[in-house]
């Protein structure tokens, strides 16, 4: 069980939440696990309006959750890349995902299944590898194409 | 890293989200895994507008996260519980609460400590017992003061 605490302002899940407790800013954050990095990218995947998006990404970047990083001189054009910090919500999107797959997918199954890399095996609700059982993280997975995936 | 989809419709961390994704119904989860189950101690401990947290308990009761059980009979009163649904997203929670005291803790230290029943180990990332390795649930842990607890 988590903790109990009446002092909402040192629960740590409280404060997560205000940075994260947002729709938007939690698909922004999908997106970027998926390796989403442009503006263009975010916006024609989440279908958000353009000041909502730009709103997002900038305060994700104020919390050290994204950066900017240029990918072209003239003009400068950035994209956005998780940071160690960003990263480190892997563990928290991986079992949401999980979450959604076990209770509100399609009857036709998953829409992707992750699998990993090295062995094939799917992501337990440990994040570790069904198969050879190593621990996980984000580089070591890959997303394929699930039963219910759309064609 | 996550899947990538174009159609939204079949992204399961979507479709959690549209059950989820709202500070309030988190943090009454947060509550509920902390086994807060009546509506007055749900409004003590959130500070949050009566009428905003009948809306998002009923919407837990709904999506079958949360389930109303009488514990008084005249008149009828009810307290809420998580169903199995709802445990299930223990996996989410716990990391998420991970994140903030990595995060966002003064520096004191975590509020509170989660600690492996048994043996007193902390949660790990992978949800396992820093100390004898077992796998972790809900029911195997217990929560005390950290050393950034207010008193």
């Amino acid at each position: 069980m988590l903790p109990r605490t009446y002092e909402n302002q040192v629960c740590s899940v409280a404060r997560a939440l205000e940075v994260l407790g947002d729709r938007w800013t939690l698909l922004v954050l999908r997106d970027a696990f998926s390796r989403v990095r442009r503006f263009e990218d975010f916006q024609r995947s989440l279908g958000v309006a353009r000041n909502v998006l730009t709103d997002r990404l900038s305060r994700l970047v104020d919390e050290g959750i994204l950066k900017r990083v240029p990918y072209q001189e003239r003009p400068v054009r950035f994209e956005y890349r998780l940071t160690e910090k960003g990263r480190e919500l892997w563990p928290v999107m991986m079992p949401l995902m999980q979450w959604g797959d076990r209770h509100y997918t399609e009857p036709g199954g998953p829409p992707v299944v992750v699998r990993h890399r090295d062995c094939g095996g799917e992501v337990t609700g440990h994040l570790s590898c069904s198969k050879c059982g190593a621990e996980l993280g984000p580089f070591d997975v890959e997303a394929t194409a699930g039963p219910g995936a759309v064609h």
